[in-house]
C-alpha cells in the first residue's frame, strides 16, 4: 500500500563516487555497471539472459529536494519547467528509470550497459522491456 | 535514501473496482483513465501538453506477495519464471510502469490513454518519454 517503505533488492556498483564523475545519462555514455542482487531475490532473476533489455528502477539516494520546477538537464540557461516534465533526480520519491542492456549474468551479479548511477545506489526493481507495451504506438505518435 | 516511504503524488480514477474488471495491460485495451494530481504537486506538471507520451509509475496497492517465481501473464499453462522477468504485480516494492499518451490536462487532472489500474491506485511518479533514452539502441538491439 502507499506508505510502504522502499526495500532495495540490490546495489549498483559503478565506481562513480560523486555526481561530478557521472555523465548526465548513462545511455548516452554507454557506461557499463554491475548490479548486485541480494541473495533472497536471486531466484527472481530466472529467465533473464544476456542480450535482453531491462528497465532498472533505482533510488536517487543522494538527491536533494524535491523541487517543483527545475532547469532541464541542470542547465541554468534553459527555462524552468515542471519536474514531471524532466528526469531530474530532485523529484518526489526520488525514483530513477533507465533502460539497459544485460551483457552478462553470474548468479546475482548482472553486468549492464547504459546505466548512470553512483556507487552503492539502491536498486528497487527490474522489469523486462516489452516492445508492445513500452513503445509509443506508431499509429498514435 | 533507501527506506524512504513512498509518498503518492496523486490517484488514478479508472472506474475499475476489481482486478476482474481490469484487462491485463491497459495499453493493449486502449483504456482511458484520469489521474488526479494532488494540489501541492500541480506546479510540477508545467510543460506537459496533450499528445506527449509519459511514463506513469504507480503502486500495485492491492497486490499480494511478493513472489520470486510467477506464471507469465498469470497463465498457469506457461512455465514459472523469475518475477523480474515479468511485469507481474506480486513483486518487491509493488511498483508498476506504464507508458501512456496524455490526451488532456486541466489543472491537476490528466486524461491519459493506455493505463490499466484500479480505481484509487496511488501514483508515485510521472516522467516524460525520451526516445534517445527509452528505446533500445538500433545498432545494439
Amino acid at each position: 500500500m502507499a506508505g510502504d517503505r522502499l526495500e532495495p533488492i540490490g546495489l549498483i556498483h559503478s565506481g562513480l563516487a560523486s555526481p561530478d564523475q557521472a555523465p548526465r545519462q548513462g545511455r548516452e555514455a554507454g557506461l557499463t555497471a554491475q548490479i548486485e542482487i541480494f541473495p533472497d531475490w536471486i531466484p527472481g532473476l530466472e529467465g533473464l539472459e544476456p542480450g535482453r533489455w531491462l528497465w532498472i528502477i533505482y533510488h536517487f539516494h543522494r538527491a536533494g529536494g524535491p523541487k517543483l520546477k527545475v532547469h532541464p538537464r541542470g542547465d541554468p540557461s534553459r527555462p524552468l519547467t515542471g519536474v514531471f516534465n524532466t528526469r531530474a533526480p530532485v523529484r518526489p520519491n526520488h525514483l530513477a528509470l533507465s533502460l539497459v542492456r544485460l551483457e552478462a549474468r553470474e548468479g546475482g551479479r548482472l553486468t549492464v550497459r547504459g546505466l548512470e548511477a553512483l556507487e552503492g545506489t539502491p536498486v528497487i526493481d527490474i522489469k523486462p522491456y516489452i516492445p508492445r507495451l513500452d513503445r509509443p504506438g506508431e499509429d498514435e505518435a
